[in-house]
């Protein structure tokens, strides 16, 4: 048996995630069983999710109880098989966890396809939850149309600037919120959007009604805060308001901050609407086969920020994250 | 030319709506042109969107300009005609404002029939922009399915009384939020809803839990502020917010409370829409239809709150309506 670092769920935390919410266990990973196979993990996607996660409140999936291994998202090489499904040497992703290793028996483990010329992290970005969380967040809750102005919040994000890319496919124009110059320059320079605003300079609003002067159609929010709170005031008449996330809020302690604004829903007949990704799963297949094909055809690029670390890293990844500090999808690549 | 007192706009309010922002003129009613009709207004209704017809902010229509008479819906007798549509003694509505007589060519103007055995003030209430507030609303917007929950705020009032009573026609249950025991009391009793919490009281959050065991479906809030907050924490998956008003921010100096508990909607994949009556103006008759049906079946009735009384009382039928303490529509009658 080899040894097997994992990172358990100490404490639920309060406010922002300390180190010492966590809790670092030397085990052994488990001889697989007939029909499984042990993963050796490589990349570890770092989601705002995962606060979500760390929590006790009533949410979509159910919390890590204290004691358990992190849940993450993860790409990995099989090391071992005694499944003929999985061969040594192939890279696979599913929810292995915050560890070194797992055992698996292949239940919702998908195979990567390195030779194609995409990267491991790609499959937790672009082609992993996040694109598909772009993908139908934009399309199927936002509803967009070519001509359409789509706002985003945490343009700079993952999620953010995939659902940028996907509006310019759908021939609609990119508005951008995001934290600094050098991000706001990224994303007009590199991505091609067609405005970027800094929340953090002088003037949002006032920016954004220089920037949608015909209001907005969707607005794609992961931020949550005085950001929603800013875009609601721009919406168009019959706007949709996709709710994928507030990662300005989720290490809040106490309430949240709610929209004081949301009854521009009423006077735009304007909707919010929150969604899980998950609840795509069936269509997930018909998702990957566009975003692929976007990719092959260099319409939409995997904007990612691989951090090479150990697992022992988690807390200042998070810290990282909801900084603002990463650009596209941060994600933890484990060295040998 | 006979006299006509008129209310006019003064001065646009802060917070609470004062005697002082309005002037009471002494004009005369113009001599009706061809194709014109004199109408001597006995009905007024009193609407908390008054409050933002008032006010300067970007809304669905424009505001009253200060100088100008209030806007108001009202129900008036037709008492000299040159237009061969409308005779004298008929009975109308239409919006002509806070005054004692109008002139009209009829344009936007209908015919209210009293001697099907209805009441002048059921064509401001039931059989008009608000009942056609809830049958959109609930229907439209709320999407209700027999055996919903659908939980109503501000239930006592006008639109909130009219909607629990459709929820119910549609074999959904109706659980009501209202402040005070009689009106609670009323809801259950008279109108035969399942069950009405006193958002007065204590605990309305365990409360909530109590009566929604299987969760709400669709949440039609005329409120705000905290009992919107507490309401989408009982969201079902999938379920629909239909934003309609929000009686208790109307009046606040400042920003409204937002809804701390929006996430609620990414959690439970719901959505939070708004809407406004008028933009379902070519389905009015279908609505007035099947609401007259209704009506003459016995299934719905009209809640009426009128108060006779002099122009001069709408500050204080303002201040009434905003406090809570009207039940069903209320309605200034203009007594001789």
């Amino acid at each position: 048996m080899s040894p097997n670092r994992q990172l358990r769920l100490a404490a639920r935390p309060e406010g922002e995630v300390k180190a010492s919410d966590f809790e670092l266990v030397d085990m052994k990973t488990p001889e697989p069983d007939e029909n499984e196979f042990v993963v050796e993990i490589t990349h570890i996607s770092i989601d705002p999710a995962m606060r979500g996660w760390m929590s006790a409140a009533r949410s979509y999936i159910p919390p890590v109880e204290v004691g358990e291994v992190m849940r993450a998202f993860t790409v990995g090489r099989v090391v071992e098989s005694r499944n003929p499904e999985f061969a040594v040497g192939d890279f696979v992703h599913g929810i292995f966890g915050v560890q070194e290793h797992a055992v698996s028996d292949g239940t919702d483990v998908y195979k990567v396809d390195i030779a194609a010329g995409r990267s491991p992290a790609s499959y937790l970005g672009i082609l992993g939850l996040t694109g598909l969380t772009a993908y139908f967040g934009l399309l199927d809750v936002g509803r967009v149309q070519a001509g359409d102005t789509v706002l985003i919040s945490g343009a700079a994000g993952a999620v953010g600037t995939a659902v940028g890319q996907i509006a310019k496919i759908k021939g609609a124009r990119a508005v951008d919120i995001a934290g600094g110059h050098e991000k706001c320059r990224m994303l007009v320079d590199d991505l091609g959007f067609d405005a970027a605003l800094d929340y953090r300079g002088d003037d949002l609003r006032g920016k954004l009604r220089e920037h949608t002067p015909d209001y907005v159609d969707v607005f794609f929010d992961n931020v949550g805060g005085g950001i929603l709170n800013e875009g609601l005031v721009r919406l168009a008449r019959g706007a949709r308001v996709v709710i994928c996330g507030a990662v300005s809020q989720y290490s809040q302690v106490g309430d949240f901050v709610g929209p004081s604004n949301y009854l521009a829903l009423l006077i735009s007949r304007a909707s919010m609407t929150g969604f899980i990704a998950f609840d795509y799963a069936d269509r997930y297949p018909e998702a990957l086969t566009e975003l692929s094909s976007w990719l092959a055809a260099g319409e939409l690029c995997s904007v990612d920020d691989t951090v090479p670390g150990d697992i022992e890293m988690l807390p200042e990844m998070l810290a990282r994250l909801f900084a603002g500090q990463n650009t596209g999808k941060l994600v933890l690549e484990l060295g040998p």
